[in-house]
């Protein structure tokens, strides 16, 4: 029940700060017997690597994991699993004014006021970095639930939509935006980009899927499947939104058009119905239906920009700021990866919740 | 970490279905010597009620709250406090047809899914009489803040939105709709009535404040404010996305307008800043700012509709289905107090692992 | 996480005061489809019930459970399960000192210094009276570990110990005390009522013995099998001590006399070894080695007497205290069916984390 | 409410094998502002520090503890405090027998059992190698409870006690056996010569005693105090017994006898009262009392041993072992310091559960 641990039985704990020695992950639960290496985690991470493209943060970090326990000649023990991730491009200097002024739209005040103090460089705790932790626990949660297959992408930015009708998964790898739409991407090429020149930055929607999951993962009432997905997306970085299946949407539509009718599988089977369609994003009552499981995050535009901005110092006294240092003009588009471990490690947890209570 | 409890040292736990002989909730962890009675917990029940108009469900309920344990002389010991809800109008004769085949949007294949059958009876433990465990619970919870005010309302309903320029809290509390703004209320009465003649139903938007809430309440990264908050809505039955401030509106955003801009306290003291504005809704970094906390939840319309919709049965044949019963025309209007409720339990348990690890 | 809760994924939290109207558990995380109905519980319920002989305290109490949800035609439905227990004999009269000055031994000055005031009557949350919860919750917990066999019973009273070569289990039920042992069941008949007749109370050993267990449960490192039993039964009122196998017994042998040799299953299959003692009470590292889980609780003796003791008021000022009421001569007693619930409801939850981890 | 964590509010989480590449823990939870730097943790666990004397294992460890998080400026930021020890002296060869029989009295079986296969080298995860981490979460639990002292020391070896009318606090740290009474030591001295020149081991046991503990922490009825520290004590390995203050020999009293009698505080004050005794061991109704918290733990000899011993191989077949490697002959001595490592994690937990419900 610590506060930077998330998950039930299945669950995992981070640490570390941006300016730290390194930060990390410890993921306890894990089932025995899994596959795992390096080499299993190190692709994911290096999706959400920073300095890949003009359009993220021109921080350079190797972001190289290592397993320091709990998996033993190449498989999981049933051990803590703990991974370690140093910090290697730390520039302290960049954040000295930060330790005076307070960053709108940034933890600092409320760290302040909730702590007394803060590690102000680079965001301390607070800092996006953290999520790289997150990524790494999320490479071992898909060892979990091989049966899922999971993939995020960014369907808006600053406002500018993707056309669904141009929808080509093969395409979210091909371009620095994970967007599935080309037509999209060329566009926020150069919509982030002059975001970027201005100094300003960007809000992005990131919506995720997650296929493949039985009927029946989730525990109600207050385990649900769709509050676990609310919680653990709702604490990455700069979320401020989450809809599940057709969300803020459902609540324009009359009860028969959102309703999701069923029909017998075609194969004949009793093994669960045919759903004609998906308004819930795979979750009824808190629990799976089969369905795939769909959700939409926004995330806000990066707070730290060089268009100064009103704020106080510590003493109390107006200043204005503009914060320099190594930004993301859209945050959002580094959530991806962050996005599909937290679906991840949700899933991996419910699944053994499930088991716990229902067997096989 | 029981499926149906939630918080973390102020912790409540729910039981029960429809059409059990009650419903209840076990408090435990909240502090000593304060003043509770069934007085303090009724009226809250007494919104929730349903029956009070042609806008909800014609269930008759008394809602009598009783309190078994935990109070001696007015006041809360420290030990659990267990509250107590007779079911008395059970109709269980309505429901025969549902233990054959799925209602679309229910939580009925689900759970037979998960558990290998279900209580149909009325939706049984998925059943929104469920709520009204959380909204004596809720009433407990205020006591544990009397800082804090917190109201909701209904801000759309079938899309149709209230004026923000009408404006008028005292409204609230004036029409069967907990509308702020007269004129929708009016609009709303022939919407609804509308949907409930067509057997059909209605979303809703649901939005809440919390007025009061000091800086430093949060506890990150895995029990930020925010994700706490999105965790306890989105176990609301019907609830399908939550914004925490500007929600999806900061992703349309640039960073300079999305900023919160801070000058110091008109006052001259440093008790915290004057915020100019409010787009991150009282939360940053997953701790309050000292602003209002604010929030938006969207409510699916009611699944249960008099509209037949193909489904399956539990053998797995084809089947249309129509819900006769008792249902809420729009069930996001009576959200409105467990809306209140659960934010009343998060920040009442947030203000205590404050505590825990700040002191005072 | 709540303090009245016990278990992880099969969960129960009590709630009630020895005055109040009813005391009552709410278990969680029970998998569904098992058979249960009051016919379940109630027998353990008689075992531990006041005033069934002149060596318990002559407290009337029906002890009838009501189960409230979590069951329907049945069986278990994987809801929470409520039982609740009516207070039926309260003299509240009994106990008006008891709100002036501190009873020795008892919570009465713990509870004031934490809480600033107490429910102080019949020990209010204190009092043993909560332990029916237990058992009602541990009879749940029974049906969840059919392959599991407990039983336990009293092995020495006011130090006067069973003679184990005379061990038959088949007294256990025979005789007030659980005693397994004729003999010295009929010496402690004069021993306890001549501590009844003096005012005066014994403590007693209670051992229990899980036989069953497979080879596996058990979650190390802070979920130990043998922590978890020692964190049930030290909870158990006026226990003081818990040894688990030979417990201090093995700090006394040399490492060749406390080893549990094995040698291959007699069968010559390869389902587990043949041990060739058990020192260790079944518990390896933490886990169940598939020998029978052995463990010996101590019960101090009952703190209410009518001898007069030392103490001080509420207001700081010196007293002596005689404890009236009605209370256990030698609540170790009565302690047997507790011991035994607790055991069934740590067992019960290490079977379902067991196979959240590692499968069925 | 993972495995390899303990605590509530203050949770630590250890990771690490014994022969992996490091070991450590995360603590989370704590207070901020506390003074905390390597050199606070380091003495504590040069205390445990392995190789020593001749009286515990060969094995070389500097066991030099690094601080990677939570510490900004010599003070603890409230984040999580990340602790890493390197293992240096990892002599993989001399376990590669424990790879295919199973040594009586480790974890060997058990875990082949719970996790289908185990990394054996040292004993893995269930090695005491991993109490180190404990140690150091222990002190940083310290930081949090300046008010209260914490000490522990053997009292017994082998069948051996010491004489308590010789106790002299000063002589615990002046010989190999953190003993008390030196004419113990001296005796003990020969005879754990004796045991180890025998390839043999001896039992022990541990009192630890906790002074300055105000009255009022503990949380009823589940995370009683004295359930607490039971649980705490019993994870340690080969551990197998607990007692609270008089333990089972409370059980053998009647109740004038056990009685702690209070006298008004000699002082005139009413900050609590003077008690008489304290057979309670500081704790009632799981409530510290003010008291000295006291408890005592058996450790069981040391199972790795040179004396062949009778099992069985993975394959079943029959075999004899010797435990070769470098071993403790008597592993409760270096179990002094992790005895009171988890003394203080339990009440740094207990004291800032206790400021979360009922304030400072």
């Amino acid at each position: 029940m610590s506060f930077n641990s998330f998950g039930r039985v299945f669950r995992f704990t981070t640490w570390g700060e941006s300016h730290g020695p390194a930060i990390g992950a410890v993921v306890d639960g894990c089932p025995p017997g899994l596959p795992l290496s390096e080499a299993d985690i190190q692709p994911w991470l290096d999706l959400r690597k920073p300095g890949t493209s003009k359009f993220t943060t021109q921080r350079r970090e190797a972001d190289e994991v290592r397993i320091l326990s709990g998996v033993f000649e190449g498989r999981t023990t049933g051990t803590p699993i703990s991974l370690l991730i140093d910090n290697m491009d730390q520039r302290s200097k960049d954040y000295s004014d930060v330790a005076k002024a307070y960053r709108p739209g940034h933890a600092d005040y409320a760290y302040d006021a909730k702590y007394g103090f803060r590690d102000y460089r680079g965001g301390g705790r607070s800092s996006a970095r953290e999520t790289a932790s997150r990524v790494a626990a999320g490479a071992v949660a898909r060892a979990v639930i091989p049966e899922v297959d999971i993939f995020a992408y960014v369907s808006e930015i600053g406002g500018d939509a993707i056309d669904y009708a141009r929808f080509d998964a093969a395409q979210i790898g091909q371009n620095p935006f994970f967007c599935p739409d080309p037509a999209a991407a060329a566009r926020w090429e150069a919509l982030v980009d002059t975001a970027r020149l201005d100094g300003s930055s960007l809000g992005a929607v990131v919506e995720c899927v997650a296929a493949g999951v039985p009927a029946g993962w989730g525990a109600p009432l207050y385990a649900k499947l769709d509050s676990e997905l609310a919680s653990a997306m709702m604490s990455i970085n700069a979320v401020k939104g989450v809809e599940i299946g057709d969300g803020f949407a459902a609540a324009r539509l009359r009860g028969e058009q959102n309703a999701d009718p069923m029909r017998p599988a075609l194969d004949g089977s009793n093994d669960g119905p045919l759903f004609l369609a998906n308004h819930a994003g795979g979750i009824a009552g808190g629990i799976s239906t089969g369905q795939p499981v769909k959700l939409r995050v926004a995330f806000k535009p990066t707070s730290s920009i060089l268009i100064p901005v009103e704020t106080v110092t510590r003493d109390g006294a107006a200043s204005d700021i503009i914060t320099k240092g190594r930004h993301d003009p859209c945050v959002g588009i580094r959530g991806v990866p962050v996005v599909e471990a937290m679906m991840a490690l949700v899933l991996a947890d419910q699944k053994l919740l499930h088991r716990a209570q229902c067997g096989e």
